[in-house]
C-alpha cells in the first residue's frame, strides 16, 4: 500500500485534475495529501465541490514541503494538461520530492524519466520514476492484426461525446459492479489515471499512431482471454479536432461487441473547440458507424455525467436522456453502474 | 543534386518496395543504382514490369559495394517494412555505405541516428542520417485547434480505400498538373516516401497519437497560407484495422474541402487482412461521413490505379468505376493527372 501526496498546483479543481480526482476517487484510501497552494485549509473533497465525495479528510497542502509532514512515499503528478508539458515551476518541487526518498508517478507526455537531471536525482535517491504514459515494450510497435476475441468474452467500450466527461469512472464503476455480482471482468485502463489506478495499461494518447489499433488489440486480445467481460476506458471522441484519431485507433482496436455512450449532461460543445456536439442518438449512430466499418457494435446504455447537480435534477436530465435515446440511462457515480451492467448482460 | 542508392535488398518490387517506386518515379534523374541481390542484371524499370517506366536506364546491383561504382553521394533506405524495423542484414550494408562517405536517409520507424553504432560511424565519417520520419520539432507536440485556412485556399485530401493504392502518387501528380498550369499549388508530404521526394513534410504514421491531428493542421494551415491550393497526401484507410486512426487523424486535421478518393483495380479486400473493401460508393459516403462531423468535405473525383492491366483494359476499369461512381475518373499515371484536376478546378 502507498502513501500518496498528489502534486496538483494550481490545478486542482473538478474539471483540470482528472488524475489527481481519479486516484482520490479509487485509490483514496493511499492519499495523504492533495498539493495545491491555491486551495491550503480545506479538505480535498470540499475543494473538489462535493463534501463527502472523493478526498474527505485528505489536507490540501501549499508544497511538497508541507506534504512531507504526512509522510508520503511516493508523489503523483496529479493533473493532465493540455499538451501534457511539466509546468516548468514544478521541477523543483519534483527534485524535492526525490531528495526525501518519494517515487514519483507521472503522467505527463514528457518522460520525467528522460529528463538527466531528475534521472540523476532519482539515481542518487535510490528513488524510481514511472512514467505511466511510456508505451509498455511489447505492445509499443505491435501492427494490429484484426484478430477475434475469444469466443465467450465479450468487450466493451466506454466512448464519450467529449474528452472528461467520465468515460473512466463508468469502466471502472461497472467493472466494480461486475466483479461484486461475481462475474469474471477486467478493466483494460487506456489513459495515464486508468493505468496509476489498475497498475498496467496503455497509453494511448501516447502511442505512435502506426501502432495503437495494435498496442490496444494486443492488450484486449490478453485480457479476453483471462475474463469473460472487457471493460475498454475510452478515450477522445470521434468529434474531437485534437484528439479523434485515438478514439478511432482504440475503437478499431479493441473491436467492442458492445458499446456504452458517456456524456455530460448539459455538455453542448466540445471543450475548449467550437464544436457542436449533436443530439445524443446521432452521437450514438456516429459511433455504430465507425465500429461498423471493421466489426459491429450496438450501444446499449447511456453513462449520463450530472456531476454537481441536485439528485432531483440529475433524475430528471436522466430521465429526459432516456426519452431522447431509449437507452437505459443513469449516473452510475450518483444511483450505482447496475442498470448499465445489465443492459450489458441483457445483450449477450 | 543527389546522387542516390537506393537499398532495397529483397524487397524491390512494385508491391513492397513503395519508397524505391517513388524516389524513382519522382526524383528518377537523382538515382544511380538500386541495390537488390535478387534482380542484379535488369534496369530498375525492367524489375518494376514496365521497361518504360520510373528506373529506365539505373543498374540494379547486388550490394553496396557494387553500387559505389556508381559514385553515389546518399544512400536511401528504399522500403517501408511493415512495423518499420531495421532488417538486421541490413545494418552491416549500412555502415559499409557511411564508411565510402554516403549520407544516409531512412524512412524506418526505428530511428537509425539514435543506434549508437550507426550514429558513433556516421560522426566518424561526417556523414550525416536523416530519420525523415521523425516529427519535426515545431509540430511534434502541436495540439489540434480546428483553426480555419486562409479565406480563398482550396484543401485537397487523397484518401484511399486501402494502403498501398497510389494516394501519394495521385497527390503528386495533380500538384505537377496545377503548376504546369500556373496554380500556386503545394503537395503536402504525410509519409517517407512523399518527405523524401519534398524535401519536408509530416510523417503521419510516426506521430504521437495526441499530436496527429496538430501537427498536420500546422503543416496545411502553413501551406495554405502561402498557396492557394494543397494537395494533402493520405494515408492509409477508415476501414484498416491497423491504420485507420493515422487516416482520421489526418482527414480531421487536414480538414480539406474537396477529397479525391484512390482505388486500386481489382482489389477487393484490404492488403495482408480479411477485410473486404465496399463498393466505392460507399467508402466513398464512409469519408465524408467522417469528415463531415467536423467539416463538410465532398469527393470530387476518383482515382484508379490501372497498374499491370492493358490500357484497353485500363479504359474499361476506369469507364466502369465511372458508371459505378458517377465520380470523373482516371488513372493519373498512365493517362494524366487533368481530369482530376479540371474535377477540383471546378468545385470551388
Amino acid at each position: 500500500m502507498r502513501r500518496i501526496a498528489v502534486l496538483a498546483e494550481g490545478y486542482f479543481n473538478w474539471q483540470d485534475a482528472k488524475t489527481a480526482v481519479g486516484i482520490l476517487r479509487y485509490r483514496s484510501d493511499t492519499v495523504v495529501a492533495v498539493i495545491d497552494s491555491t486551495n491550503v485549509g480545506r479538505d480535498a473533497a470540499q475543494v473538489l465541490g462535493d463534501p463527502d465525495g472523493p478526498g474527505k479528510g485528505v489536507p490540501v497542502v501549499a508544497n511538497v514541503s508541507a506534504a512531507l509532514a504526512y509522510a508520503p512515499d511516493t508523489l503523483v503528478i496529479g493533473i493532465a494538461p493540455i499538451g501534457g508539458q511539466l509546468p516548468a515551476v514544478w521541477k523543483a518541487e519534483i527534485l524535492q520530492a526525490i531528495a526525501a526518498g518519494l517515487d514519483i508517478v507521472s503522467g505527463l507526455h514528457h518522460f520525467l524519466s528522460d529528463d538527466t537531471e531528475l534521472a540523476a536525482a532519482a539515481k542518487r535517491h535510490r528513488v524510481t520514476i514511472w512514467d505511466v504514459r511510456r508505451p509498455p515494450d511489447e505492445l509499443a510497435m505491435r501492427i494490429g492484426e484484426g484478430r477475434a476475441h475469444r469466443p465467450g468474452s465479450h468487450v466493451a467500450y466506454f466512448c464519450g461525446t467529449d474528452c472528461n466527461v467520465g468515460k473512466m469512472t463508468v469502466a471502472l464503476e461497472c467493472a466494480r459492479e461486475a466483479k461484486q455480482r461475481g462475474l469474471s471482468a477486467a478493466f483494460a485502463a487506456t489513459g495515464q489515471t486508468g493505468i496509476m489506478i489498475e497498475g498496467s495499461g496503455i497509453p494511448a494518447d501516447r502511442f505512435i499512431s502506426d501502432f495503437l489499433a495494435g498496442g490496444v488489440e494486443g492488450m484486449v486480445l490478453d485480457l479476453a482471454e483471462r475474463f469473460d467481460w472487457v471493460f475498454v476506458e475510452g478515450q477522445g471522441s470521434l468529434l474531437h479536432p485534437a484528439y479523434s484519431a485515438v478514439t478511432l485507433g482504440l475503437l478499431h482496436g479493441a473491436a467492442p461487441d458492445l458499446l456504452v455512450l458517456c456524456h455530460e449532461a448539459g455538455r453542448s460543445h466540445i471543450r475548449r473547440y467550437q464544436v457542436p456536439i449533436p443530439p445524443i442518438p446521432r452521437v450514438r449512430a456516429i459511433y455504430e458507424e465507425a465500429a461498423g466499418w471493421l466489426k459491429p457494435a450496438s450501444t446499449v446504455a447511456l453513462a449520463l455525467n450530472t456531476f454537481g447537480m441536485s439528485d432531483a435534477a440529475a433524475r430528471e436530465a436522466i430521465a429526459q436522456a432516456q426519452r431522447e435515446t431509449q437507452l437505459p440511462t443513469t449516473d452510475p457515480v450518483r444511483f450505482g453502474a447496475g442498470p448499465i451492467l445489465d443492459a450489458l448482460l441483457a445483450a449477450v
